[in-house]
């Protein structure tokens, strides 16, 4: 055990940021399936890639191959407006659940977006902007996405079209203002502005199209929040602050603990942590934690599937409930996405990684009782990760061990105040969705 | 001109961090006036206070000699969990508006709360529950005090009821949610559970009377989130935390601007710099903002007047627009009171201390242009100040001059979004209230 003394929040200074993004796929043993073109099923080439993603952006997805990736002056930048994110001791909850456990939180809310999304999408936004690109289009479900994406346009000064889930559109107003506050134009999505749209309102009411949109206007660009390998490389800074804070304190985590929608949070999270388990040189058990009403990881297929309803992005192997499948409506928050990062998919497959699913009502004991004793107000997606961790130090607390967790404090919860007050007046449900349900959502692209 | 690197962000180390608080009335030359007991008129002692206040808090309301005062440990524990706030750069905003200013604010928003009146709850629930108060009552409009209040009484758990204004409770529901997220118990006011309240009812629809269910009920205690003389003291952290931040920078604030309602940020900011100013050592221009619908220091009366609508605490001389001021229902967000901080009150007598007021639409302005450059989403009250530091800085980009810009941040809008989309939907209206408006509700009590 370590003697220094721990910090509450433990800030790296400006020289000690990362400068460079980290590629797990550099250190893994085996690489997640390629993507597929989705038309002739081949690997996807550079070039099936570029209608819809911007050059420098496409080749991070396809490079498998380069260990660190510089993370451009401009980039840095932005960043150092809001970053570096504080690693938190949670020594109140620690407290509170009476366990020998030390509890680290790394804590994403810290920008108006809201969450870790942002840094990611300063980073596609930036590369965009290099290239030439005048117009980005995306689709959010919960909205940080969509708020984060904002938020970089503004800076880098595109315009920028946000396709958003048609449910959370109505449902939450505030998000959809804080987006035009960033100047986005907001659309309810399915709209009747696309083929893509008018195709999906037929069959299901809560999808989107904002890559027909991409594909069909000149010098304009998909951008994604999740699921991709590129965005895993940008979150990495995460994971690279959170291996320096430690570095600092002289300890190593025995256990992160990241939610897991598309993977975003948790691949960057865990990455340089990931990197030293592949190499032997640590061995932390790394957890993902989904809703019991989205299971991807624990009762998904391992298969290729689609990335988009609209079925128009390459093919990815990895864990999905079919890309047809929707959560029910009473599940609040993000961590809806059908898949899951092609390659937190092929490290869960390789047991690399453990997987467990929560039911909504215990996310929010977990996130009630984290407020009232670590003053953040935590995002319903960010809960997950906090439930998991709690039931990790009540396990310490019985055998007794002194081990160090970590997890993923990805945002804040302001917008999804309706979910609270649901709570709150004890109407909030649970939902699992049968077998039988998951099975008929399930694709049947390619044999296994 | 100093030749430190200014970081974007800057944190002491807890060893850092102020271990006293400073009590400004100290170093003035000449006091405010004395508070009045409200039956005899005449100076209120300790034992007047006591049937409102808990004994130390009483004690600290009146004592204007001790300069330091100790912050006991169970409070720094807890100030730790959210402190240092950091001391930012405005880098981004500084290059936007082109000015050779250098532009600073200091972030008291990094808490559930989302506010700056943590600081001055944590302190006053502390004392509470040292005297063995088993309940506490209190009166928010906006919300931010409720909520800090609820936070702290979650913390050292002492039950709280918050009587919050009549209109928040209703445009506000997630803001009332928060409070229950923290275990206080919400209840409309004015209500018709207390004596007050009925007869406010009858004559204002907007005020409270959490003051009656104080004295009332046994073991229960008052509190208030600004105006009092406690409250400046347990907020001059925010003040001297600046001081030190700004030691390390080897710099020194030409200009310091507060939001101010009550005061209890401004007086906090402003502390260490007034001593200074007072004393000769330095001379910063030190400015008071507030709402034009509300413009308590720039068009009232300097008398004395009751700090509550029940005329149930001591009297104090202040400015004010009368106890029975209640801004236009088109006014967003706090800096609503009647009142203002007689320390401060005293100071702007004295000329220590300039005050301006603004319109509701260009704080609006301020605060988008802020979002977009510095990804933090501003309070409206915090705008006020923002507002009148970016005019600073203009006038610098004029004159060429460097001067160096403090100005308080002190807390985030997630809360205010109904303000913010009436102000993108453009419905958002401007209200100074006529001098005959004015008249009708300034006082007669005492005669100056």
């Amino acid at each position: 055990m370590s003697k220094k003394k721990h910090p509450y929040r433990l800030y790296l200074t400006e020289e000690q940021m990362p400068k460079q993004y980290y590629n797990l796929r550099a250190d893994m043993k085996e690489l997640p399936e390629p993507m597929l073109n989705p038309v002739t099923k081949n690997k996807a080439t550079l070039e099936d890639l570029l209608p819809v993603f911007c050059e420098e952006l496409a080749r991070q997805e396809l490079d498998d191959k380069t260990r660190y990736v510089d993370i451009p002056k401009e980039i840095q930048e932005m960043y150092r407006i809001y970053r570096p994110s504080p690693l938190i001791r949670a020594f109140n909850l620690e407290k509170y659940l009476q366990t020998p456990a030390k509890i680290y939180y790394k804590f994403e809310g810290n920008n108006t977006s809201g969450s870790h999304k942002l840094n990611s999408a300063i980073a596609q936004v930036y590369y965009a902007k290099q290239e030439g690109i005048k117009h980005l289009t995306t689709e959010t479900g919960a909205g940080q996405w969509g708020t984060a994406l904002a938020e970089a346009c503004s800076y880098f000064n595109i315009p920028l079209s946000v396709y958003m889930v048609k449910a959370s559109y109505e449902q939450k107003p505030f998000r959809k203002d804080i987006m035009r506050t960033f100047g986005a134009n907001v659309i309810a999505s399915p709209s009747n502005t696309t083929k893509v749209g008018k195709e999906i309102l037929k069959n299901h009411p809560n999808t989107t199209e904002a890559v027909e949109k991409a594909v069909t206007t000149p010098d304009s660009k998909y951008v994604l929040g999740s699921v991709l390998n590129q965005v895993l490389l940008h979150q990495s800074i995460i994971g690279l602050e959170c291996e320096k804070a430690f570095e600092i304190l002289d300890e190593y985590p025995d256990i992160i603990i990241g939610c897991a929608g598309g993977g975003s949070n948790l691949g960057g999270l865990m990455a340089p942590f990931m990197r030293d388990k592949i190499k032997g040189k640590h061995n932390p058990r790394i957890i993902a934690v989904e809703p019991a009403s989205c299971p991807t990881l624990t009762r998904g297929k391992y298969t290729y599937d689609y990335c988009d309803t609209g079925k128009m992005t390459p093919l990815a192997k990895m864990y999905t409930l079919g890309c047809d499948f929707i959560p029910a409506p009473n599940h609040a928050g993000g961590l809806r996405y059908h898949g899951m990062s092609p390659i937190i998919s092929k490290l869960y497959h390789d047991k690399y990684l453990e997987a467990v699913s929560t039911k909504q009502t215990d996310v929010f004991d977990a996130a009630i009782l984290f407020a009232q004793k670590e003053t953040i107000f935590p995002a319903p997606e960010s809960s997950h990760a906090i439930k998991v961790a709690i039931d990790e130090a009540l396990k310490c607390k019985e055998t007794g061990e002194e081990k160090t967790i970590l997890f993923g404090l990805t945002g804040t919860g302001y917008f999804d105040m309706t979910a609270y007050s649901s709570y709150l007046d004890k109407t909030m449900t649970n939902y699992i969705p049968t077998d039988e349900e998951l099975e008929k959502s399930f694709p049947n692209i390619i044999e296994d």
